[in-house]
C-alpha cells in the first residue's frame, strides 16, 4: 500500500514529525548518473515557506542517498533516499491530539488503526510528498535519457483562471482565516507510442491512481476530460493524416496506450482543510467541540502540489517505459 | 495488467470476436451462495440491443461457472466464469482491418504489439466489460452480506442534465450519424469506516484507477470533485457533531479511507468513437484514408456503462473490505 | 495465490471433479505460434492410465484455447486455455467426504476454509497440474525461440538409483497396497547469462518456490545441493578459464543469477498418500476411524511429476527471461 | 525483487560497503511494542567477529527505527529501520575489482547490470542479511503475540553430525585456507492450523523461496524431505487419532497449509566461496588469472546463517498469519 509501480517500484515511508521520511526505489535501471544534488531542486520546489502564500514552517531538507549508487551512477540495486526531519516543534500539535480536524484523516486513521501519530498529521500529512519528489526526481533523470519531459502549471485558483489574480485569491482567503484550492495541468512531452497496457494497466488508469493518491486531489481528467462528455463523437475523435494526429482531445492516450502526442492531465485540488475559522467537530471521546486550526498552514496548497503532480506523472511514465521493454516483440 | 485487485483479484481474458470472454476471481471468500442465475442480471443490464438507443447486435450471453463453487457456495478456490461468444459475423470487420479508426485503440495496439485482433476491436472492445460485470456480480453478492450496496445513474448526456431529454440527445446524434457521451454518478451505501489504505492504496486512488480502466472514461471525481477546487476550505470541510458528519463534500473518503458516509463518484464518458460521419485517418501502410464507421454501434455508450461502473466500484470495495481484515488490530 | 510469475503470469483454476480446469497467461509475448496441438503432448505426458504403473482413470483431456491467439499467433493479450473434466464418477468419493485422508490436504482445507469440495481432493488434487502443463507448454514454445530447452528424468525411485529396477519398486509397492516416491532431476540448457534478480527474486529462489508448489514435493536442491554442504569451498567453487566455467557444482546459478551453464534442479517426491493399507484417521466430527483408500490411484506419482516439473522450470525461466528485458541497460 | 511478502512486505536495500543497509516493512500490524533494543539481539546474533570461527571484521551495527513507531508501538504505517555501515576499509577490495571470484556473484552481476559495486560484494554480500534480521526481529515480536516461536540449530557441519566436532571441522578448514558448509534445521512451534494457501501460495513454497533467497543456501527440505522419497506411503503418512497427529513426517504442512504441528525445515549451506587456496578465474577482460581470496572471511558461514534462517521463517509465518485473516469466514 505504500509501494507505487510494477517495474519502477517506489516504497515510501515516514511521518511528518517522525525521525525521517524517504523512499526505496526497486527496479531503477543501472547506469543513470545520480547524486543528491540532482534531487535538491525537487525538494526545493515543494518546500514551504518561500513566500507569504505558504506556511512559514522551515523545512531545511537535505536528501541523503543510502544505496544503489556507485561511482556516481545507479547500479540496478535499490536506491534508498531519505531526508531527516528537522525544525518542527511537536508541542504545537498537543492541543489537537484528541480532536478530529474537519477535512483531515484524523477520524479515519483512528478508526482503521486504533491509534495514530497525531503530530502534524503523521503519515497523512502533506509532508509525505517528500518521498514522492525524491522518487520523482530519480524518475525524471531516467526519463530525460529517453527524451521524455514532464511539466505542470496552475491553471485555476478558487475558480479563477487569470494567473494574475491567483495571488489575490490566496491572500484574501488567508486574511479571512480560510483557504482555497485550484486546478493543476500536467503535461508530458516526448513519450513514444506504446506506453501502457490493456484493460487494468491502462496508462490513464495508472495516472488516475497516481494523482488521486496525492492528498487533497479530488478529481482527475485526461485530455478533454469532463468536457469530452459534452461533445459529439465527430468533434472529440482525433483525426489523422500522414503527418500524424490532427488534434489531441484524447490527451495522448488511446485504449490505455500512449499515442506519441503530449500526455495531458488535469487535477482538482481541494482547499486546505486546516482553517482558522471555527468549525464543529468531535473529539476521540465523541464529545462535540469547536476547532480553529491555527499555526503554520498553507492557505492554498496548490502551488506546492505542482511539483508533486509532475513527479507522480514521471513515476507512472518511468514504470510504463520499463514495462514496454518487457514485450519481447522479437518472438516472431 | 489484466488483473485487478490485491485480495479479491480478478483476471480478465477474451476478445470481442474470440471464442469466449471470462474472468478468474482469486481470493473470493468461501461460503457465498453463487450460481449462474445470480450473474444473469448483470449480463442483461450491460447487454446491447435492448432499444433504439443501442446497437442492435444481439448478445445472447450465458455465463458458465467453471470452478470455485461447490454445493451452491463458493469454496475459497478461484471462481472462473466465462461466456462464449455467439452471434457475431467477423466478416463485418474485414474492411477495417488495415485502418486505424479515429478515437479507437487500433493505432496504439498495432504499435505496441506489432499485431492485433482487428475483429470488432479485439481485446480493446467494450465487449471486454462482460468479464467485469461477471466479476462485479460476484463482488456484489459478497458486499450484500456486509450491508454494502452500489448503484449508479446517468446524470448528464451531451451536457444536458434533464433526464427527460437524454433520449432525444442520443437519437438526434444517431440521426446525424454521430454519437454523444455523458456523466454517470456511482454511489455506495453501507460502507463501514476504515476501508482503504494510506498513501498508494487510498480508496479514492483505487476507485480512480478502476473507473479510468473502463474504455471511454476520461475523467473521475470523488465527492464534490472539480467543484471542490472552487470553494473555500470552510465550505468544503465536512463538520461533525455527535450524530456524525453534517455534510458529505468529501464523498465518503478522508485521507484515502472511508468515513462511513456514502461513497460518491462521478465519471465522464466520451462519445462513442465509432461514427458514420466521414473522418480522416491513415491505414497501416501510413496512407491517408477517409473512414465512415457503419454497422452496429451504440450512438451513446453511457447507458451501458452504468452497470460496468457499478461493478468496478463493487470490485474496489470488495478488495478494500477484505484488506481491512488483514489489519490484526488485536496485537495490543 | 493461484497466480505464478511476475511477467509471464499464470493464473490457475479448477477442481478435480468440477466442470473444467484451466489457466490464464497474462504477459505472454505476442507473435508466438500457438495452437491446441502444441499443448496436446504436455497433456498426454501427464495423463494417467498409460500403464500398470499409474491409475487407470481415463482422462481424455482436450485443451481449448479461448483467447489471446489470432491467426495462429499470440497477440500479447491474455491466453486462456481450459480442459473440461470428463470421465469421472463423483460417487466414488462419497464414502470419503467426512474423512480426513492421511497425508492429504483434507484436514487443512477443512480448517482453513470451513468447507471443501471433497470430490477427488477438489482443488488439492494432482489434477490441478493440468493447468500447469497447459501454461508450461506455452512457456516452452516461447523459450524455444530463444534456444532454451528444459527436460527432466527420474533418477531415483524408493531409494533405488538403477532405472532398470524402477518399475519393480513401483509394482511391488502396488501389490502390497502401498506407494513409493522418488527423485526427479530437471535441467535447462541454453539459458543466457543474467536471468534472475538479486535478493528475493533470485532464480534459485523462484525455482524452489515453483517446485515446492507442486503437491507431493518435499525437497528442492540446486546444483550439488545438499552434497555441497559436505564439501570444501575449494571443491565446490566452479573455477573459470578463458573457455568458461570448468565445472557446474553451482547448478548454473550464482548470486541468484544464471551463469550460462545448465540449470540443474532436483526434487524429492513423497510416496502417494492414497494407499490401500489401513491407516488411523479421524472424521470431520473428530471421531477415530480406520481408512483404506482404494480406487484409481497411482502407486507412484513420480513418472507423472516429470512433465509437471519441466513445466514449472519453464514457467520460471519464461518469467526471468522477460524480466531480464526490463533492465534498460541503454541508460548510460 | 527486493521485496518479500504479500501482507507483511519487507523491502530490503543497501550494499556491503555503501552508506547504510535497511528495510521498510509495509503492512506491519499496529499496536506492537517495538524499539531498537528489540532488534539488537538479532543484530548481535548475526554479527561476525565473535570467535575464531568467523571473520574478525568488526560490525558495530546500531539499528535506527525511522518511522512507523509512535509512543513505543507500531502504528500500522511502514516501519523503516536502518543500520549505517561502519568499520570497513574499502581499500581492501581494490585488488579484486576486475576479478570474478569463483563461487561469487561477481560474474553474473557484471553481466546482468553492466556494472557492479565490487566493494565487499556490494549488494550480493552476506551483509545484506542485516536487512533480513531487522525485518525478522519485528516479525518475531508480532508472532510472539500469537504464541508462535521460531528457532534453529546447526545439525551438520561438513558432513559431520556430532556437534562436539563442529568447531574442529571449521578450524581445520580454516587452517588449510579452505572453508566448509553445513545443514541448519529451523522449527516453528505454536502455528495454528490453516496458514498458507493452495497452489502457488503454499506455505512450503513460500518457505522454500525464502530460504533459497539466502545467499549460499543450495537446498531446502520440509519435514522428512529427501528421506520421504525413499519411504513407503504407509510409513510417510501421518496418521491421526482423536488426540491429533501421531507423527510429523510432513513437517507441519499438508496441501501447502499448516497442520498445527511444528513446522520443520532444513537447509543446505554451501562452504564459503572465499578461500585462500589458489583458484583459476578470469578478469573482466576475459584474461585468465589465479586468485587467492584473503582478508576477513568466515571459514564457515553456517553459524551466522542460523539467525538469518530463523528470521526468514518468521517473515513467511508473519505473512501467512496476516493472510489467514483475509479469509472472511463469516460470509455464510
Amino acid at each position: 500500500m505504500n509501494t507505487f509501480g510494477r517495474y519502477f517500484r517506489c516504497t515510501s515511508f515516514g511521518e511528518s514529525h517522525g525521525k525521517a521520511l524517504g523512499v526505496v526505489i526497486d527496479g531503477c535501471p543501472p547506469g543513470i548518473e545520480l547524486s543528491e544534488s540532482d534531487l535538491m531542486p525537487f525538494i526545493e520546489r515543494r518546500r514551504p515557506g518561500k513566500s507569504a502564500l505558504s506556511t512559514p514552517r522551515i523545512e531545511s531538507d537535505i536528501p541523503e542517498i543510502l544505496s544503489g549508487v556507485f561511482e556516481g551512477r545507479t547500479t540496478g540495486m535499490p536506491v534508498a533516499v531519505l531526508v531527516y526531519n528537522r525544525g518542527h516543534i511537536s508541542g504545537d500539535y498537543d492541543s489537537l491530539k484528541d480532536l478530529f480536524r474537519p477535512g483531515h484523516a484524523d477520524f479515519t486513521y483512528q478508526h482503521r488503526y486504533g491509534r495514530r501519530d497525531f503530530r502534524g498529521g503523521g503519515r497523512s500529512s502533506g509532508r509525505e510528498t517528500v518521498s514522492r519528489v525524491l522518487a520523482g526526481g530519480v524518475a525524471m533523470k531516467f526519463l530525460e535519457k529517453y527524451g521524455i519531459f514532464v511539466s505542470a502549471e496552475i491553471i485555476e485558483i478558487h475558480g479563477e483562471r487569470d494567473p494574475v489574480r491567483f495571488e489575490d485569491e490566496i491572500l484574501s482567503a488567508k486574511a479571512a482565516g480560510d483557504s482555497v484550492g485550484g486546478i493543476v495541468e500536467i503535461r508530458a512531452s516526448g513519450c513514444p507510442v506504446g506506453l501502457g497496457s490493456p484493460v487494468f494497466g491502462k496508462l490513464d488508469s495508472e495516472i488516475a491512481s497516481a494523482m488521486m493518491s496525492v492528498g487533497s486531489v479530488k478529481g482527475v481528467e485526461i485530455g478533454d476530460g469532463f468536457e469530452a462528455s459534452k461533445k459529439f463523437g465527430s468533434e472529440n475523435n482525433d483525426e489523422m493524416d500522414s503527418s500524424g494526429f490532427l488534434s489531441n482531445h484524447a490527451g495522448g492516450i488511446l485504449g490505455g496506450i500512449s499515442t506519441g502526442e503530449d500526455i495531458v492531465v488535469r487535477i482538482a485540488v481541494k482547499p486546505t482543510p486546516s482553517v482558522e475559522k471555527e468549525q464543529k467537530t468531535v473529539d476521540t471521546a465523541g464529545d462535540e467541540r469547536v476547532i480553529s486550526v491555527g499555526g503554520r498552514h498553507d492557505p492554498c496548497i496548490v502551488p506546492r502540489v505542482v511539483v508533486v503532480a509532475e513527479c507522480m506523472l514521471a513515476l507512472v511514465l518511468a514504470d510504463a517505459l520499463i514495462g514496454s521493454r518487457c514485450l519481447m516483440r522479437d518472438c516472431e
